[in-house]
């Protein structure tokens, strides 16, 4: 018991930490809970044509100098070494509220307009298999003219496909603008949504199994822990759905026309997502109608059971103890037939309770 | 037990297929998970006058190629052999991501419009006797200016009625343009919810009887079950109602004004589908309740009857066991008419305790 | 409790029949369940000052030519003959969609603006007594400039007062336009709801009383029957908002700017009907749970009597059955006053636990 | 047990009067249910510096006709001599429609503007300490330019500080047009739902006690009449917020610019009466779900004291009837030492489960 | 149990005063329940260059008159001495009904325009460790052109860390105008409710132990105290949506253009603090189901423990008084192994049950 409820404590997505209460709106502070990992750079320019590709901080280039026809994808993993992180944000003129947002994760999803670049929060859930719980990561991105840059708070392989895309020149990545390469970003991220509802699906079908075939108290638990992994999820999801049409509504000329056809596409998961997410928490709640339902059922069968036992010794109990009373004048204790008829009746009377009991089907 | 719950496994109709992440948007795979039969292909070309008919893929011919006046509805059943239908998708300039979307079944029923072709996707939903399961098929339309593509996963009678209408020039479908071939086949999908809806009548009405003459533990899955297929359902539904409104209000030439009489009247339908599927929901969340209440009506009365048994019996088993102590000094005991006297209070006892529950009313 | 199950199916408001599923639209059925009578047909023809009045199918004379200055109603009760249905809306040049939602009762209630006339579809509900249930009769009126067509598919009394009024010229009904008199239908169906209303408040008192003094299980089973006749009623109210909603907004010369205050009314009538219903769910909801609350009081008050008897009695029991042993050396038994001690401290044990128990107020 | 009941049917604010079915709109009948009596009115004419008060009808005077800049308040109550409000209604050209609102009250709170008058119907609400029941009365305001008529179905004290303001010419009410003598009617009436919540609040902290510490049946019944009083009100509060919002949205002449500063803090006091009672609503569902959980934790208690006695018992009663047996060969009841170890024997066992029951924290 | 109870009355932020009825609107009573501390003032006047603070009422200068280029913030804490709050109304010439507001706390958080004003009000929760409840303070904010007045029912630290920001010129504060001091207050008040809801937090962890390991009646109140508590602070938060988005939309020209983006910041934190408490509603609610289901999860488990052990016995009991009969034709009472056989059929079967119990999972 002990070890699921920790892992059930664990499960809390919300953010616990004290707030920076008083301090001046732009103070740069990480306040998110990942293991403290050095901040890693990724350099990639390409246009249709070329490609390059460094991963270290450049000493005196600036970054948002970036050669014409090229896009340049800044993608940095690791939130901790905050004059990096500051130095991008300089160099690339962003908002200290932006920057802010960035190393404070915890934020809703969403989506701003600063007018030259276009500021957008994601989360990536995580199923941690070992621990039983998902984990959550805030990915931020910064869509520019010709450039884009992708904050993770840990180094992972969520991009990679993405990177790779690039080196091999697959599908039209090469030859799209710098929002396509954000699109490409943002249509990984949301794409991971549907392995999480997989895990989630796994989880609902091995508990449906034990709900009815084996209701413990343990079963109540995990459905417990299920509705508030969909309520956490949840929270992760809803505000997508405003993100995306934002971004298909907005009068920006950072994103071409051409794209509207994929945003449309992402909203199109979206939508999928959050249905489904909707029918789990429907299906989590009639497990919860379901669970205790069968326990009260195995509990009614038990009582059953055992108080028709009782029931049908009770009256068997008291004629052995009405011939064991010491009253002088009991004709039948000396009448020789009467202890083999009294068994007799004994027997009878237990069938007849039996049958009774099972013609009116209570057994 | 085991046999029910597997049926209710199957009756998930959510998709767990793993989703092609990484992959560039627009490659196709057939993730459904319909039998592979080959891709059938119908050609159907008609005007007032004439009408004709194929049923192969045509080797050389460019399907776009429409001789004037005519309408050509191609049918397309089984969605296997991806090159068929990226040839189709070739020929009449078919967005790639649209390809997928017909090729990934488990997509929201939706409506886009391209330009020059409209892409509709449905759901039908197919009460399966045997399993006693719905199955659910995605229908994909694309609706040009003088052509109407169907695609469907399986081989099946769905557009036969149409076909038929066309051949026998039934109805004024032979006299009018595309788009009223295209409401034909949405319709005959939309009135097939009927159907589905009657189906879950039927399920409803013969729970009801159980419910209330023997509320046994399957009927608390059968309940549960319905809840699913209802959720289940209802994901396909509310979807349907933007689609239509969306056609209705669409700014495009190739839906003509004359037809939104007729959409009016499928989305009238659709509205009544969705009413009547609220209403079902409602009914089986009753059914809950009264479920619930009548196994702890049965068990009551069990527990009733039988702690009154043993309510009646307990005092008289404490007066056999009283006479039945050992003191020396116990006058009682050799009274001649003691014995007869404790008959005579037991019998008082034991009808007095049952007028005093029966006054009651709780026999 | 048979006899109440058939009951409880035949509340089933919606429709089973089998739709035409593939034919043409705009083929004519009457797909009604109720009795099939004749189609009776009234002309009344009225001005400020004549007043004329047929009940007899015209045999020559086109229904459409109604002379100046006079307001025509046409009033149909019973829709089994389609061909005088179809020669009338021939006559009046009705699309043959608004014939086929005439003769398909279970339309949603709806409003449908054609140009040069108006389709109107209300739901008019019945409480019959004698089947304790409600049953639905579809009216459809068509309100062109100068005449109202009313389509019922009972005979009934429903119009009369309408009837009435107009022979004996009552209240300004003569004097206003083909707009009012079909408002005066409207208005006749709507209030009819009030009587609903009264039936369901009546139903519910009448359960009230039941759930506090008699919680029976078949109590359980008519607050389930109320909340279906709740959701089905409100099926009815609902749509019939918007039809009136439509009905001020819309912007047509067949309705005239006078009688927009009396739509206003009306509209007032259906939100004070439909907040009612909504009062009268909320308070079925809250009869269950009173009536469960009931049920397990009941119960609990039963168990409560029977285990405190079963509790005195069993420590009394063990005494007994405790000197009752056969051991030889058993020094109280031989002692005189211990039996006349036994007897005491049995009733000072029986007495101690009943006032413990009362003063535990468990009793 | 009866004595509640009755007031429990008396609660019910919902009407049940037989509505005028049939009759021509604008007919006047007086529907209400409040006791007869005769009609009053109170004439007050007042501008900055006088002010004249009559308490009769006029004989022959047409109220219409004010003095200049006088504004003229026209004050009934007892709304029984319909023909004297018809008279009323005549001389202030009222629309028969209105009247016939005013004469049926059970109105929603609504707000019509005719042109040259505003119709303004609101409920005022009063709790009966000694049937301990909520009564609603119609109020109905007429708005004019330069006069307000005011219709109570009773005679009350509820507008004599409105009064008195006026005579001893307190606040700006004597400066001010019509329009803010109605707003001071208003206000005065909404004010009165803040007692109203103040009675339910003392209500529900009365229950609050007795949920805890007493939970009896009849706290249940309470809690389902507080939800019944929550539903009712409501139905008078909600329609409000849209009364209040319609007037300050209102392009009219009839209400001074001036004025919607006080009509915004009328729908600030509004929104306030409304969130307080949703408040209400939640923590009277929420003590639903405490009483439930309070009478099954009572009842647990006492099944698990008896259970734990029974159970003590039952193992020694066993052992008792065991040495009750009349075998010849049972060397124990011989052996003189047997009899005080089976007293010890009894002992340990009854305390050993004691123990066992306390460790597991059962008693 | 008496000491809970105290507190759960005083949770309820409810206000209970009698409302002012028929008073002239703009009356100025205090009619808050804090201490009656005197009114404090302090007086900031800084421009980017200079800093001065007086914290005394000035005797005769008008508080209106600012130094050009200045910005002054008056901060008011204490509102019981009503001609010193008056006097700062008139001189800053502030409409009585938003003097009255200031002195009313229990407003709704709210935001009017007076046009060369703006009026804020806003609520700060404080969880009182020592009672263990929320309190409420209400603060209310005027933005002027080049003022800010901020009136505080208690002296508090809350605004000091906006006062050192002053004070030091730390951040841009200095540099901003009225409007951005406006927005710091604001942002420190709100910031305030992270606060709030780490502490529910932590009182939802606290629960969630004990309702797993030891749900005891009292958790049940506790979640019930919870439950009020969310329902109270959601009254508080709710209306602040409303307030912060009529801020960003208002055409003042108060607020600068460039204040949007921090209100945006300011919107999107009441965003996470009401989707945060929202959650934790969601999870106050799943735990009151699983306390219930824990409650007789103990029960269950408690009752079949003991009804096996009575069920065990029973039939031995039964053999033991079948033995203890008395009649004399009872051969195995004198045959010499009957009784070491019948003690070894009582094993028998005591196990067998015992046996039988455990195959069923009972045990």
């Amino acid at each position: 018991m002990r070890r699921f409820h920790k892992t059930l404590k664990k499960t809390n997505l919300l953010s616990k930490k004290k707030k920076k209460i008083g301090l001046p709106p732009g103070t740069l502070i990480y306040t998110g809970e990942k293991p403290k990992i050095p901040t890693k750079i990724k350099i990639i320019d390409y246009n249709e044509e070329n490609y390059s590709f460094i991963e270290e901080f450049p000493s005196k280039k600036n970054l948002q100098e970036i050669e014409k026809n090229y896009i340049r994808w800044v993608e940095i993993a690791g939130l901790t070494e905050i004059e990096k992180i500051e130095e991008i944000g300089n160099q690339f003129k962003i908002h200290p509220l932006v920057l802010e947002d960035i190393l404070n994760p915890d934020q809703r999803p969403k989506f701003e307009d600063y007018g030259n670049y276009i500021f957008i929060v994601l989360n990536k859930l995580l199923w941690d298999e070992s621990k039983e719980i998902f984990e959550s990561e805030q990915i931020s991105l910064i869509l520019g003219e010709n450039y884009v840059i992708s904050f993770s708070e840990l180094e992972s392989d969520t991009f990679k496909p993405i990177f790779e895309r690039i080196r091999a020149a697959r599908g039209k990545i090469r030859s799209m603008k710098a929002d396509y390469l954000a699109y490409a970003l943002i249509d990984v991220i949301i794409d991971n949504y549907f392995l999480i509802l997989e895990t989630i699906g796994e989880l609902i079908d091995n508990l449906e199994d034990k709900v009815i075939k084996n209701p413990e108290p343990e079963v109540m638990q995990s459905i417990y822990r299920l509705k508030r992994f969909s309520i956490d999820i949840r929270k992760s999801i809803w505000p997508l759905r405003q993100v995306i049409n934002n971004l298909q509504r907005e009068q920006t000329n950072l994103i071409s026309d051409e794209l509207h056809i994929y945003l449309k596409d992402i909203s199109d998961h979206i939508y999928r997502i959050s249905d489904q997410l909707e029918n789990y928490r429907d299906i989590i709640f009639g497990m919860l109608d379901m669970y205790l339902s069968s326990v009260s059922n195995k509990m009614n069968d038990i009582m059953k059971v055992l108080t028709i036992i009782s029931t049908v010794f009770i009256p068997l109990s008291f004629l052995a103890g009405f011939y064991g009373m010491n009253f002088i004048n009991m004709p039948e204790l000396s009448n020789p037939i009467a202890y083999p008829m009294l068994i007799l009746v004994m027997l009878i009377l237990a069938i007849a309770m039996i049958l009774f009991f099972r013609r009116k089907k209570w057994i």
